[in-house]
């Protein structure tokens, strides 16, 4: 396992501590996802942890879930107790960039239909201000994407349709996503508003006000980040 | 044809003065924008259009369009010149619930893309309130389509899934919709937003201050709403 790795793993475990015996969880997409996925369904085989369900947020969490023998329920009227996810990028306000893997759209369902919303990720993530690094991916419909892509440009980004391998990149619900470059400074609650409100957007990758706390993953062990006063980034545990 | 028939096909052709030659235009859905498509057809074949290209707003419009020989494209970053579409209801100010007929996301897209956007209907279409019979139609994301019609029930609506014939329906773009019932004297531009807002939602059937102009077609004629004083519906024509 690489530095980096392990740095999501002890993210990963961190942010497994709030779930309970019976709770209804959230599953992410991605790299530290992963570590939770294979964490919880460690625990569950082991007897540590007991009448979990869990509500997938990709195909590739589907698959891996089942895999890791997590019993997968559909998201209901009720919600989730608790998401667990990765990000992009979060600050020491809690706000979040997420969908560079694509997922943005379940995986904000998810995390606003969860009680408790948990971020974890190695520290390479966290950020001062929003956009330092990452794009905001915005998933859009085929039908218009390119005039949707001059909409976005309006707002004072730059819009990539995203690709792989020279092909089209197209989400699990069969939507193209635009990377959109935002200036040093923006402001990311007037351009998520902005956004919701475009025809032809599914979903965007900002994730304002919605995680209760964060786990940073890095060198001196878990950087905690909570709710009030920009977060105590100064707590490895 | 039925007097209502008549009534959509005279507000049809009152809507088609605003198609110029070289016009790019934006093709509704529905049975008024079926006779503007016939009656642009027939122009087009007749000689007394020149130029027109333009873009459909569902798989049935661009079927319809081909049929009448006009010439279509996908919409492209500049938009159209003018959208004409149908409407479920429109107030004097020019505010509209559409997408009874399924399409309304394309149908947004397009308005939204549109110089100049065209609302043509009978004259029932025509309300004091939004939301005096018909529901707002919200299409929304299969994954978690429950907990999205709950967190819309919590913005005070009744949400009902649509189906026809028994099963499931779903839009040209794969998604459900949502039939959301509002109650009487709701605020549509704060309940517009509230959903615009919500993760899991696509698409919401509320045209709010999008319209340049309605013609509604009833026994006294045309009767045409234009912006500014609250629509002159005194007027027809």
């Amino acid at each position: 396992m690489s530095e980096l790795e392990h740095f999501k793993a002890l993210a990963a475990h961190a942010a497994l501590a709030h779930v309970r015996p019976g709770s209804v969880v959230g599953l992410g997409t991605g790299s530290t996802a992963a570590f939770v996925i294979e964490e919880l369904g460690r625990r569950l085989r082991e007897g540590e942890l007991r009448g979990i369900t869990a509500v997938p947020t990709s195909l590739a969490t589907d698959r891996a879930a089942r895999d890791a023998g997590i019993p997968l329920v559909e998201l209901g009227r009720e919600g989730v107790d608790v998401a667990i996810d990765g990000m992009d990028e979060v600050t020491p306000g809690l706000d979040a960039i997420k969908g560079l893997g694509g997922s943005l759209a379940r995986e904000k369902v998810v995390a606003a239909a969860a009680r408790e919303f948990v971020l974890a990720a190695d520290h390479t993530k966290g950020v001062s201000v929003l956009g330092e690094r990452a794009p905001v991916p915005v998933e859009v419909l085929p039908f218009g994407h390119r005039r949707t892509a001059a909409l976005l440009e309006e707002l004072g980004c730059e819009a990539t349709l995203r690709r792989t391998g020279g092909e089209l990149y197209v989400t699990d619900n069969g939507n193209p996503v635009l990377d959109c470059a935002v200036p040093a400074g923006f402001d990311a609650h007037a351009f998520a508003a902005a956004v919701d409100r475009l025809p032809g957007v599914v979903a965007h990758g900002l994730f304002l006000g919605m995680a209760s706390i964060a786990y940073l993953g890095g060198p001196d062990g878990v950087v905690t980040i909570t709710r009030g006063a920009g977060g105590d980034g100064a707590a490895p545990s």
